[in-house]
C-alpha cells in the first residue's frame, strides 16, 4: 500500500534543486580590487603640471562661489580672500589644505569580512544611484516604490563584484520626500551588509544619515572609521551650493568621506577643448577637497566628478564618447598627483531600452576607468536613460561585467604555467586539449565564463526561445532573488535604527510630497 | 494659367536636399590612425622573455606540422630538421628569418589618397569578412547574394573609419564556389577604391587574385608595394594546412602580405593557462612568419591571430571576455618584441541579434585592441553570430564605434589649450559656454557627437517612433546608399577584370556548389 502514496516530487524536487544552486552558486563578495593595469597616461609630467597651474590660476584669479554662509565665514578664517560669495584661494593654501587628506584608507561595511581599501590601486563597483524609473522585473518602466529599492539592496548584495550596495539605486516614490532618505538608508543598511553609501540632499538628510550610521556602527568607532560616503555635486562652472556644502560638513565633522564631484557638460558648462575642460574641472574639485580639509583637517575624502559632454543639438548629455575615455585617463593622472582617491563613473549612457547602444556606451566608459586607474567607480549597474531609470536586466549584466573588469585588472596567472605548458608536447599537432588533465583541472580559473552572453549555435538558441540578453538577464534576476538570503541585522540596532526613523517620520513635516523625484 | 503648373517641387526638393546632405556630411576616408595611447603591457621584460623562451622551446622540441609537400620540401632546404610532416624549428634559424620582416610599410590602395601605412604606431581598420549569412536592410536574417556584398563594399566605401573594403564580407550565394573569389574580388576593387583583402580559399584562387591584381596596378608595381593582404589560418595546435601554405606562397613570391594566424579556441585547442595560450599561439605565428621568409626573403609579413575563448559547456566561442583582453596585451608586446606588424579582430562576439550583448563585447574588444597598440584591426565592423551572419545595423554603428575609438587613440589637442583657458574668467562661475565664440568654433572639433546613439529625452524619442539602435542604423544605412557615388575604375583595367573573370569562369567548372559555405 505504501508504494502508492507518491512523495510530492514537484516540491521538494524544486526546493532541493534551488538548495543545490545556492550551493552551487557563490554569492561571496570579491575582495576589493587591486588593479594592476598599467595606467592609461596622456600626460606627460609637464603636462600634468600644466593642468595643474592652469586650476590654480583660476582658483587664485577667478574663484569659486560658495553659496553658504557658513563656508563663506570658514574660508575667510582660513585665510582666503572672500568677495561676496565669491572665493579666491591661493595655490599655496590650497596645496597645504588638500596635503592632509588620506591617500587611502578602509572603507567600513557592517560585515567586516566586506570592508574594502580606497585609494592607490585599490578600487571598488558601486551601482548606481539616483534613478527617478526603474524597468522593473517585466522590463515595463515605471516609478518605482520601497520594494524596488529594497530588490537592488537585494541584487547588490548578491553579485560578487558590487561592493556597496549604494543608496538610492532607485527612488522610493512611496514615501514622501522630506522622509526619504531614512527608509533609503535603513534599505542599504538592511539587505545588504555590504559597504553603502549616504544621502546628502540636505544638510539636514546627512545629519540624519550620520545618526543612523552611529546607530549602527557605533559613534566612536565611526569618529575614526569611515562607514559610508556621501556624494557632493559641484554646479560647474565653480559653484559649490548650500545644500551640498551643508552635507559636507555633516559628513567631514564626522569623518566620513565626501566624493567632491564637479558636474561636467562637457562643452556646455566647461570650454570647448578636452584639456581646458579638465583643468577647470580640477579646479572645482580641488577646491572642494581642499574645503573639506577646513572642516576637518584629515579627514578621508575622494576626488570625484560626473562627467559627460554634450550634444551641441540638443544639450542632451553624451556618454560613450572618446573625449570621455580621455578626461577619465587624464583626471586618474590628476588625483595620483595629489595622492587622493579618486571617484568616477561607470556606466553612464543615454540608451532608453537596454538596447546594443547600452551596451557599447557601458563596456566603454567601464573599459576606460579601468585603464585610468579609478578607485570608486560608481554607477557600475543598471544606469540608462541618462540615469533617468535604473534597469533590472541592464543591472545584472554590468554586474557580471564588473566581475569581467575585476579579472582582466587582476593581472596574470603565472604560477601554473611551466605545468601548462607541459601541456603542449602531451596534446602536440592537430590535437586536442579538452581532456588533458591540467584543463579539467584549471579551465574554470583560467577562462571566466560569462553567464549573461549566450554563445550557443542559433540553432539552439532558437531551441531556447529566441531570448535577448534582456530577458535572459530578468530570468536570472528573478532567479536570483528567489536565492535571497538576508544579513540579520543585530536585533537591538535594528530596533533602535527602526526607533529613531519613527521618531524623525513624526518630527519631519510629510507634506503633500509623494510621487515627487529630488 | 502658367501658375497652375507647379513644379515637380517633391522630386526636385528631394534631389537638392539629398545634394545638400551629400555636402554636409564628409566620406573622406580618415587617413591611417597613428595610435598615440600608451600601450597597455602586462608583461615586464623577462616576462616578454619567458614567453619567447616557451615559444621557442615548442618549435625545436614539438615542432609544427606543415601539411603541405612543398613547404616541408622548402623547410629541408632551409636547414629544418623534417619528420614526417613535422619540421622542428631551431631559434636561432627562426629568428634569422623573421629579422628580415619589415616592421611596417605601406598599403596600397587604388585611389593613392587611400594609401595607408601598417606597423609600428600606424593602424587601420577593416571590416569584418566570411560570414554565411547577413542580417540586411530588414535586419532579415537570411543567405547573402552578390549585390548583399557589393552594399557593404560600397559602406565600407562610405564609412571615414574603415580603411578597406576587405574581401568577402558576406559570402555570394549566388555564384558557384569555385568561381565566387573572382567575383568578390572583383566587387572590393569596383566599390570602393580604399585598400582590400585577397581571397586565399585555395591556392590556385590566390593566384586569380594576384592577377586580378596585376591588371588594377600592374605586375611590376606589385613587385614592389603590397597592393593587397591575405589572410592564412593554422590549424592551432601547431598545425598549417596545405590550402593555406599554398595561398601563402602565391601572395609572398609577388610580395604581398599575409597575416599569419593561428586559429586559437583557448582551452580547447591551447592549455587552460593565458601566458600558456599566447606562448602556443606566438610559436604558431612565428612557425608561419618565418616560412613566409623562406618563400620570399623581405616580404612584408604580419603576425596574426583569430582569438576566442570557449565555453567549457558547449565548446562554443566566446568574446568579449577578461583573457581575450589579456592576450590582446600579450600578443601586442610580442609582435613589438619582434618587429612585425600585428594584426588582431575587434567586434568578435557571439550575440543573435544586434541586443546589447553584441554592444558589451564589441566595445569591449575594440578598446582592448585599441589600447594593446594593434596595427591591422580586422572584423572592424559587422561581425556578429561567431561570424556567422554580418549585420548591416551592426557594421554602421561599429564603423562609428571606430570613428570614436580613432578620436580616442588619437590624443589630445592642446594647441587651443590657452585660448580654450581664456574662457573661463570670460563665462565665470555659474555662468554657461554654450554661446562664448570659443565654443562656437570648437565644439565640434572638441568633442565627438556620434550620430548612431540617441541621447534625446524619453519623450523626444517616443515622439520620433521609440526607435531602438538597430532600426536607427538601418535607415542611416539606406540614407548612405541613396548617396553612393562609386569611384569609376579606369576603364581599361575594368574590361582587362572582366575580361579575365570570363576567361576564368570558361576555365572553372562551376558544378553544383551554389548555395554552399566556404
Amino acid at each position: 500500500m505504501t508504494k502508492t502514496i507518491a512523495k510530492p516530487r514537484t516540491r521538494a524536487g524544486g526546493r532541493a534543486a534551488r538548495r543545490q544552486m545556492r550551493t552551487a552558486r557563490d554569492f561571496t563578495m570579491l575582495p576589493g580590487l587591486t588593479n594592476t593595469l598599467p595606467h592609461c597616461e596622456l600626460m606627460d609630467g609637464a603636462q600634468v603640471e600644466r593642468i595643474d597651474a592652469a586650476s590654480m590660476d583660476i582658483l587664485e584669479n577667478v574663484g569659486v562661489h560658495f553659496r553658504d554662509d557658513i563656508a563663506l565665514e570658514d574660508w575667510r578664517k582660513a585665510g582666503a580672500k572672500v568677495e561676496g560669495e565669491r572665493v579666491y584661494l591661493d595655490r599655496g593654501l590650497v596645496r597645504a589644505l588638500i596635503s592632509t587628506i588620506p591617500s587611502d584608507f578602509t572603507y567600513h561595511a557592517r560585515n567586516p569580512a566586506n570592508n574594502v581599501r580606497l585609494g592607490g590601486r585599490n578600487a571598488i563597483f558601486v551601482p548606481m544611484t539616483g534613478a527617478p524609473f526603474l524597468r522593473d522585473l517585466d522590463d515595463v518602466r515605471r516609478n518605482p516604490v520601497l520594494d524596488d529599492l529594497a530588490m537592488f539592496h537585494k541584487l547588490s548584495h548578491m553579485m560578487p563584484a558590487l561592493h556597496s550596495s549604494a543608496h538610492h539605486i532607485v527612488e522610493p516614490y512611496d514615501h514622501p520626500i522630506s522622509q526619504r532618505h531614512l527608509h533609503i538608508t535603513y534599505s542599504s543598511m538592511k539587505y545588504s551588509d555590504k559597504t553603502f553609501m549616504g544621502m546628502t540632499t540636505s544638510p539636514k538628510n546627512a545629519e540624519d544619515v550620520m545618526e543612523m550610521c552611529a546607530i549602527l556602527f557605533g559613534e566612536d568607532f565611526m569618529e575614526t572609521h569611515p562607514v559610508t560616503t556621501g556624494n557632493c555635486n559641484g554646479n560647474s562652472p565653480l559653484v559649490w551650493d548650500e545644500t551640498m556644502l551643508g552635507a559636507m560638513r555633516a559628513f567631514c565633522r564626522r569623518n566620513q568621506p565626501v566624493l567632491c564631484s564637479p558636474f561636467v557638460l562637457g562643452g556646455a558648462n566647461t570650454p570647448a577643448s578636452v584639456p581646458a575642460t579638465v583643468a577647470q574641472l580640477n579646479a572645482e574639485a580641488l577646491s572642494a577637497l581642499a574645503y573639506t580639509q577646513v572642516i576637518r583637517k584629515g579627514a578621508p575624502a575622494i576626488y570625484g566628478h560626473y562627467l559627460s559632454t554634450v550634444s551641441m543639438k540638443s544639450g542632451a548629455p553624451m556618454a560613450g564618447t572618446p573625449e570621455i575615455s580621455q578626461m577619465n585617463f587624464m583626471i586618474g593622472q590628476m588625483a595620483r598627483y595629489y595622492g587622493v582617491p579618486w571617484r568616477t563613473s561607470s556606466t553612464l549612457g543615454g540608451a532608453k531600452t537596454f538596447d546594443a547602444q547600452a551596451g557599447y556606451e557601458s563596456a566603454t566608459t567601464l573599459s576606460a576607468v579601468m585603464h585610468a586607474g579609478a578607485n570608486y567607480i560608481w554607477h557600475s549597474a543598471g544606469w540608462n536613460e541618462a540615469g533617468m531609470h535604473c534597469s533590472v536586466a541592464k543591472f545584472i549584466v554590468d554586474a557580471e561585467q564588473c566581475a569581467m573588469a575585476y579579472r582582466m585588472a587582476q593581472g596574470l596567472r603565472w604560477d601554473d604555467f611551466d605545468t601548462a605548458l607541459a601541456a603542449v608536447p602531451d596534446v602536440g599537432p592537430g590535437g586536442h586539449y579538452l581532456g588533458h588533465p591540467h584543463t579539467q583541472e584549471n579551465f574554470q580559473q583560467a577562462f571566466f565564463m560569462p553567464e549573461m552572453f549566450d554563445n550557443n549555435s542559433i540553432e539552439q538558441w532558437v531551441a531556447e526561445g529566441s531570448k535577448e540578453i534582456t530577458e535572459r538577464a530578468l530570468t536570472h534576476a528573478r532567479a536570483l532573488l528567489a536565492d535571497y538570503e538576508e544579513p540579520k541585522l543585530d536585533e537591538g540596532r535594528n530596533e533602535a535604527l527602526l526607533d529613531y526613523i519613527a521618531r524623525r517620520e513624526r518630527e519631519i513635516p510629510a507634506a503633500d510630497e509623494l510621487n515627487q523625484s529630488y
